[in-house]
C-alpha cells in the first residue's frame, strides 16, 4: 500500500515518527535485513514517518560510518512511501554541516538536529548551530531539544531567533515539561510545528497544538500509536485517552531502564533480532524483560485490537504475533526458523492484517 | 449566592482552589481586612475552594503566630461556603502534627500536608511524616510534593504506601512532569484523585483525570479559571484550549520571577493591598510589573468576559474593576478612596456582575 | 584548665569549634544534662569555641522555644571559657534580626548567619539579608554558605560586598570546593577569615590560610580535632596529614548518612544520652551504627593515643575509653544513672583530663 | 637538554602534564607547526609529560582523523623527552579500544581513558568500559573522571574494582571536591595514583599525596607551574603556598569561561598561533580576554622569575616573551614576522632561558 502523503505530502511532518533503533552486530556493522522489515512492518502498521538515528536510535553511540550506512539502509527501505527524518548529531558546526549535506544526498526528507555540547555555550553559539545545519539543507529542519542528556539547552529565545529561518519549521522536545510546548507555541506557534517525545503525553501534546510524536515505543507499538493519533485527530478525547492509557504503562516502566535497551529488547520479543544496545551499555536487565514482555502482552490483547479487522493481509516476512505481539517465552528458546516462520505467519493475517 | 457543595460537599475536593496570598504589615501583623476581601470576591467570583498557606501563601516565611491567623482569617471569612484546605508544613513531624491539630479545631476542610526537609529522607521517613499528619486528623489530607523546592520527593512506591490511609484522597503535584501525574493515576488512580499546580497545564491534567488545580494565578483570574474548569468538565476541549492558551501567557510569564512576588503584585494593581512578598524577597521588578500589567490587561478583554452576564451584583466594597481586571497605572498614583469606590462599582456592575 | 582566649580572645575566632547536637526529648524538651556535660567535656578537651545550632544541630528541625533553650543551656555552660558563636537561620529579615537579637541577649559572642530560602533570591536579597543580621548584633557575624541545603548560595561577589560590612568577618564554608575557599581569600582575605566545614579536608583549609574549621565530627573526636589543629598552626604538614588521614574516615563515612545522625549516634556510643534525630529522620541504621564505631574504635587506638601517657587508668567501664572511644553496646543497656554518673565522673579525671 | 625520566621513567608518571591545546585551521586540518613549537616549549620549560586529548584538548569536538593525527605529531615532537600520556574517549568500547589500540600504536607512554555517554550506566557498565580500554594496551591507564562534563561518574567502589587491574595505576579527578581524592586515596592508595585538575588546588592535592596535575591552565605557565610541583615535593609548603596564591588567580578567572577558549586565547596572547576554539564553541569574548591578559601579565613580572636564570638559551623561534608572558596588545596588530622574531629571542634569552 502506498501512502502518499502519510507523513505530510513529505514536507508536512506529522503524525507518529518512530525513533528506530540501531541493530549493530558483533563486528560494528549494520544488521540490514532486519532493518529492513522494522521499516516494512512499521509503514505497514501505518506510521506517518521514520526517524533513524534519534536517541532510541544510538546516535551517540554510533561511528560515522554506521550512521551513514543506517541512513542509507532507512531511506532505500521506505522507498518514498513516508518521509525519512534522519538525525544529525555533533558538538561541532562543521562535522554537522557534514552529516546534513550527506544526509541530503542520501535521500532523506527532513533532517532531525541535535546539539551536543561538552563545554556549556553561550545562546549565540546554539544559534550559530542551528542555522548552520538549516543552511546545509534545503529539506525541513526539526529542532531537537533535550535538557536532560545535553549540556545546552534551546531557550525560547533561541527558538524565537531560529524560528526566523524558513526550513526550520518544526521542534520536537524531549523534557517532560509539557507547559514549555504550549509556551513555544505561544510565542512561534505560527512558524514552529511541535512534535512530542516519550516524555510527555502524547495526548496531551495533541490537544495543546502539537502534530504528533516521535519516540521509541512507537517501534513497538506502531498500530496503537496511530490509533491514538487518528483518535486525536477527531477530538475524540474520551476514546484517546482510554488507550493513551493503557500506551502509558510503556512509558511509565521505560523511565526506569535504559530506552535503547528496552526498545531493543522489545522488539526482540517480538522476533526482531536487533540484538542488544552498544556495549558498554547493558542489554535489558531480567526484571526490565518481565516488565516489558507483561505490558506488551496486555497492550496485545483487549479493545485496541478491533480495528485490526480492517487491514489487509501482508507479506509473509512480517514478524508480529499481534499489535504488540510477543512472542510467549517458552516457545522463544525451542522455536526453529521454521517454526517461527509459520508464526510469523499466522499472526500477521489472523492479528496485524486480520 | 451560597454554593452548596461548591467544592465537592466538602469533602469530595475538585475545581479550582486558588493559593491565597498572606498579606503581612510591616509589623509582622496579619492584613485581615484585604484578606477578607479577598476570599469574598473569590468566592463570589466561583472559585471551588480555597487553599490558605501553599507556597503562593509564602508558608515558608511565616512564624507560627502568622500562620494560625491567617488560617483563622480564611476559614472565618468563607463561612461554610467553600471548602478550606490549609497547608501543613514543616521539618518535623512534632510540628506538623501540632499544625494539622489546630487547623482542625480552627474549622479547615482539609489539610494539604507539605513536607521540609534539610538532610535527605529515607522514603520510610517520608511515609512516616505524611501519614502521621494524617492521624492528627479526620479530614481529608492533600498530599503536596514539588521536587524543585524540596530535597525530598514523593516516589510512586511512597505514594502507593500512603494510599493505603483512609484520608490521604488527594495529591498536588507542583512539578512541570505531567506524565508523572499520569503514572500516578495509573497505580492509585482508584483511591487518590490529583490536583494540577501551575507548573502543569490545566487543561491537560483535567484531560488525563485530575480534578482540579491548586494555584496562586487563580488569585488574579478566577472567573476564567472556573469557565477553564468547566469547559473542561463538559469535555469541550476546544472552547477549553482557547481559554487556556489566553490563561497561560501568565504562566509563562510567572515562570521568571518569584511567584508570590508575582501574584501580590498582581492583587495590588487589582486593588487589593496585600503589600511585597516578605523581605528578603524582593518585590516585583519594574520589568515584572510591566509583565503581569500587560497580560492582566489583555485577560480582562476580550471573548472570556460574556459569561459574566449570568451573575448576580455583589456588595459595594467589591474591588476588581473587570475579570482580570487591573486598575491604569496612571490612575493608581492620583486615586482616593472616594474614586476607587465608584470605579469599583462601576466596574463591578459592567463587567464581572454585567 | 582554664583556656583564655581559646578562641581568639572571644572576637578573633579560631580554631576548633564543633556543632553541637541538639538533644531533644520525647516532649519536645531539650535534655539540658547531657548537653552541659557535652559542653563541659569538649572544652576540657581544648576546643577552641563551639557552636549550637549548626546543621549538625538540626536548626532547621527545631522550633523558636527549642532554638532558644539550647542558645541558653549552651551559653550558661560554656561560662565564658570559649566562645560560643550560635546559629541564626531564617527565610525571612525579621525572624533573622530576632534570633540574632535574643542570642546576642543571652550573651553569645558570635552569630553564625544562614540563609534558608524556598523561592530563589536575587543577588540583591541575598546581600540585604546577611546584612541586616549583621546590624541586628555588636558581635562578629560569620557568614554560612551551603550550595548543598539551600537555594541560594553567597557568590563571590555578594560575598565582597558583603565584607564591608565591618562585624561580618568570617566565613564558614559547606561546599566540598576548598578552590572556591582560595577564591574567595583571593578577593577579601585581608577582611574574612574563612573557616572549613565537614566536607572540605581541614588540613587543606589550613594549608591555604583557613583559621579553622566548624564542624559536627568534632562532637566525636575533639582531642583529636585539636592535635590536628595544632600540628597544622606548627607547619608541622607531615605529622598532620598522617593524623588527617585517619580523621577523615570519619568524613567518608558520614557522608554516606544523615549527619545528625551519626553525630548523634556516636556520641550515644560514647555514653552520651542524646537521643536520635528529629522524626521523620530516622536514627542510624545498623549499616550506619556498625560503621560509625568500628571508626571511632580504630581511631581510639593506634598513634594518636600518643599524648594518653599523660593520663592515668581509668576503670574497666569508663565512658570514653580512649580519646574517641566507644562503650562497648552491652554495657549500654545495663548501665544506670547512677553507674552513668560515676563513669562521667570518672571518665573526665581518668580519660579526657588523665 | 634531555630529561631522561622527567616524567617518571616513562611509567613512573608525576610532576606537570600539561593538557594541550589541539589547533585546527579552516579547513579542519591539524596546525602541526604551532604543536611542535609548544610542545618543544613546554618540554623545554620542564613540564614532565604532556596530555593531548583532555578536555582542554577539545576532545570531544575532534573526528577520528584529528584525534590521531594529534597524536602523531605530539609523539613525534616529543621525541621521548617526556612521557605522552593521550585521551582515549568515547561512548562505547569499540570505538574507545581502537583508539587505545592505535595510540599503543603511535608510540604513547600512557592512555588517559575517559568515558562519554548519554544514556545513564550501570557501575557494572562503568568498570567494563575501562577494563576493556586497560585490556587493549599494556601501558599505564590514568582514569579520568569529571562528575561535572559526563553523566556517569566513576564511584568509589568502582574505582576499588578497577584498581585490580594492573595497568590501571593513576586516577584524575576533575571534580573540585578534593575530599574525594583523600577517601579513594584512603581505599586504593596503595595501588592507585592521583592526578589533580584545575579545579583542585593543586598545592594541597599534593599535600594530601597526589603525584602532579594534568590541567590546561599549566600550557600557559609551565615554568611557574614546575616550580610549584617542586616546592611542594620538597615540603616547601609555605613559598608553594605564595606561589600557588598567584598562580589560583588563573584558575579562578578561567571557571568563568570555556576553559578551552581560555587557554588557546592566552596561548594566542604568547604568540602561538592555535586559532579559536571549534566552532559553534565561541572565541574568547573581549572581557575575557582582559582578564587573561591582566593576569599573564602579572605573573610574567614578580618573583617567580628568579629561577629563570637557570636555564640556556633557546633556538630563535621560540615564542613566549616571558615565563608567563604575553606581547602587548599594540604589538600584535602591527607586528611582522621579523619584528616577533626579535622579541622572542630577547625574550627567551632574557627570561626564559636567561
Amino acid at each position: 500500500m502506498h501512502r502518499a502523503g502519510a507523513g505530510g505530502g513529505h514536507g508536512d511532518f506529522h503524525g507518529v515518527f518512530p525513533y528506530l533503533v540501531s541493530p549493530i552486530d558483533d563486528n560494528g556493522h549494520v544488521k540490514e535485513a532486519v532493518l529492513v522489515r522494522l521499516v516494512n512492518d512499521l509503514i505497514e502498521a501505518g506510521v506517518h514517518g521514520l526517524t533513524p538515528l534519534g536517541s532510541t536510535g544510538e546516535f551517540a553511540y554510533l561511528n560515522a560510518a554506521q550512521r551513514r550506512r543506517i541512513v542509507e539502509v532507512v531511506v532505500h527501505a521506505a522507498r518514498g512511501r513516508v518521509p525519512v527524518v534522519a538525525g544529525v548529531a555533533s558538538t561541532t558546526i562543521a562535522e554537522a554541516v557534514e552529516q546534513a549535506r550527506s544526509w541530503d544526498e542520501l535521500g532523506v526528507d527532513g533532517i532531525l538536529a541535535i546539539l551536543e555540547a561538552y563545554f556549556p555555550l553561550t545562546e549565540d553559539g546554539v544559534v550559530r548551530y542551528f542555522n548552520a545545519v538549516a543552511a546545509a539543507t534545503a529539506r525541513p529542519v526539526v529542532l531537537y531539544t533535550n535538557p536532560q542528556f545535553q549540556r545546552s539547552d534551546l531557550s525560547l529565545r533561541a527558538i524565537e531567533k531560529l524560528a526566523a529561518t524558513p526550513n526550520i519549521r518544526y521542534l520536537k522536545d524531549a523534557s517532560s515539561d509539557t507547559g514549555r510546548l504550549l509556551s513555544i507555541l505561544g510565542v512561534v506557534g505560527d512558524r514552529i510545528r511541535v512534535f512530542s517525545a516519550s516524555a510527555h503525553i502524547p495526548a496531551c501534546v495533541m490537544l495543546i497544538g502539537g502534530v504528533g510524536w516521535m519516540a521509541g515505543p512507537a517501534c513497538l507499538v506502531p498500530r496503537q500509536s496511530v490509533e491514538l493519533y487518528e483518535l486525536c485527530r477527531k477530538g475524540d478525547w474520551n476514546a484517546a485517552m482510554a488507550l493513551q492509557r493503557r500506551l502509558w504503562q510503556m512509558n511509565r516502566a521505560f523511565a526506569q531502564y535504559n530506552l535503547a535497551a528496552c526498545i531493543k529488547g522489545g522488539l526482540e520479543m517480538q522476533g526482531y533480532d536487533v540484538g542488544p544496545p552498544l556495549a558498554p551499555q547493558m542489554p535489558l536487565s531480567d526484571a526490565g524483560r518481565a516488565e516489558v514482555r507483561a505490558i506488551l502482552s496486555e497492550l496485545s490483547a483487549g479493545p485496541t485490537v478491533q480495528t485490526a479487522r480492517r487491514r489487509t493481509p501482508g507479506p509473509p516476512d512480517a514478524a508480529r504475533t499481534s499489535s504488540a505481539g510477543i512472542e510467549a517465552p517458552a516457545d522463544r528458546s525451542t522455536s526453529t526458523p521454521r517454526r517461527r516462520a509459520i508464526r510469523r505467519g499466522t499472526s500477521r493475517s489472523a492479528v496485524r492484517r486480520g
